[in-house]
């Protein structure tokens, strides 16, 4: 019998696989709201057993609202390690989550566009992903969602403070915009640098998606608000998206620069990628997302024209450890997992007929 | 109007386009004899006027004896540079003979297979090449060509030393038995410097085939006897021939267990050197070198079933640097050569269609 999770890979993931505005550099959006339940501790301070019981009611809540249409309900403590961290590199739910926490629990669509974490640092984090750059849209359906929810959820609110959350930094709006963005050419042009201190004193943060500390993996970054407080939802997202739109034209002049003025060194720097990709027999998980980025780029540029940037896309999800062994179906260590990952990235890009 | 360099380019050069016993690992067997002529002072000694003299009446006795079909006959300081530096990375002339010297001059056939060099270190190098290894026949060639010239020059001979040279190293039977050997799993396995060692006491001599200090470079080596008298020319030949034969096995051997046991290891380093081999837009000559030999190494292994093993011999000779400013037609600094030396690898691998 199939769990829920082999389930969900079976499925297509709307975010990484329909196109969207711009979605040649940038990868998809995602809105986040932080709520939680009046009556219920917060979760640090909350016994497994009312965890447990919020966890049946934002079940019923989910069900009753049908603000998630066809739900997969998942709770983390009940299914295998190699599952939950699935989930997690599909960003359904918090690294923090996969540590001994009372009762996680994850609900998401089929598409995995719409979804709430349960238990994490808050009861809830409502989740809406789009691809592409469609901030006021996910900020729309994120929004139904907690609209939908809160017919039979009664949220935490402070009319001075606004929703309230753990951490103070969430208080108010519980709100987290953020956008993906694949920027190789700024990155090759090594101007990374000074686009994140840019990025920092405009008050919003910038973040590799792979963890702490993997800023350079992939050239992806999320780039997201940090203030939460004294701002309307609205505005905070008009903010973000108009740093996003400047990044984006930053980006895609330096795409033009390198290819007219630096045609060779870009040109070498995409071939080689690809060249490794399709012909190698071991490669870290490392060096394939940074092919992988380059040949996303090489995709953009029109130099593969019979590969498909979404698939490439795709590969960023399937070369991470979980998802290879999933694939793999059995357990790889890592000398075994740089074999395999290179076994599937031939294969697939082989498919594309390059 | 073409220059004869121009038009030896046109040709095949019959060592490396020709299939030879043991030619996966052995690309060519040579045989050098060093001669000098009675009634000429050695060429350290001469004047310009003597050596031009000895060309002439070299000339006359190549022709005479009809030892060299249809030989091309060039003086050095009468070709452009580039066409020189051409001569000398065919190994048809040696890098002393660039320098500035009197009347350097050299004979070969159209195919390159019989040559003389006149003029260098001796005022004769009687030299026979074959493709594979075929010490038997290309001493039988260049004693042959030897018998032809000595009906028209009396060669400087001692009845105890035997024949008289510029450097007491070659004196006696003035031969120089060498076979260019490709060892890229002796290489990959860490054994190469066991197998120098071993060469080097059983009082032979292995140099890297790209000049001084390159000896890793390819993975190429030239094996070649070190001493040249108190033994008959067939003893020092069958001497060098058999360690040869122990070395190709031991490279055989090693292919074997690298392909049996390391697997993975062996298809990557195959598999990346033909990946930007084949995509590369920039590349040096020394990783061109490295990344051909590994290629090698997997046509061999039958990786690559559309790759012809002689086209990459090619592609070694092709790749350097006035081979390659000779196909551009013009003059390339090092940078351009980098991504002139991409072009046409790429383009010679498209054209293998793999």
């Amino acid at each position: 019998m199939s769990s829920p999770v082999d389930k969900m890979l079976r499925q297509r993931v709307s975010w990484l696989a329909d196109s969207g505005p711009e979605d040649d550099i940038a990868i998809s959006s995602r809105i986040r709201l932080a709520r939680n339940v009046s009556g219920f501790p917060f979760p640090i301070n909350a016994s497994r057993q009312k965890l447990a019981s919020l966890f049946e009611k934002v079940k019923l809540a989910v069900e009753c609202s049908n603000c998630i249409k066809n739900p997969l309900m998942i709770r983390i403590d009940e299914i295998p390690k190699i599952d939950s961290q699935i989930l997690l590199e599909r960003r359904l739910i918090s690294r923090e989550m996969l540590a001994e926490k009372a009762c996680p629990a994850v609900i998401f669509s089929e598409d995995e566009s719409h979804s709430v974490m349960i238990n994490e640092e808050d009861h809830l984090r409502i989740q809406a992903m789009r691809p592409g750059l469609q901030l006021s849209e996910v900020w729309a359906a994120a929004d139904e969602m907690e609209k939908g929810l809160s017919q039979n959820l009664k949220f935490c609110f402070s009319p001075e403070l606004g929703f309230l959350t753990s951490c103070p930094t969430n208080v108010g709006t519980g709100l987290r915009a953020s956008v993906m963005l694949h920027l190789p050419a700024l990155s090759m042009a090594g101007q990374m640098n000074a686009v994140l201190q840019a990025i920092g004193k405009l008050g919003l943060a910038a973040r590799g998606i792979f963890g702490e500390g993997t800023e350079n993996l992939g050239s992806l970054y999320q780039i997201s608000n940090q203030s939460t407080l004294g701002e309307a939802e609205s505005r905070i997202i008009e903010r973000l998206e108009s740093v996003v739109r400047q990044i984006i034209s930053h980006e895609k002049n330096t795409r033009k620069i390198l290819f007219e003025k630096k045609r060779e060194f870009l040109l070498n720097n995409v071939g080689r990628a690809y060249g490794i990709l399709r012909h190698s027999y071991i490669i870290s998980s490392q060096e394939a997302l940074n092919s992988l980025s380059s040949l996303r780029l090489g995709v953009d540029l029109g130099m593969f024209s019979s590969v498909d940037i979404h698939k490439v896309n795709e590969l960023f999800l399937l070369v991470q450890p979980a998802h290879l062994q999933k694939y793999a179906s059995k357990e790889l260590d890592s000398a075994e997992r740089d074999v395999f990952r290179a076994k599937i990235i031939r294969e697939k890009l082989q498919s594309q007929g390059n």
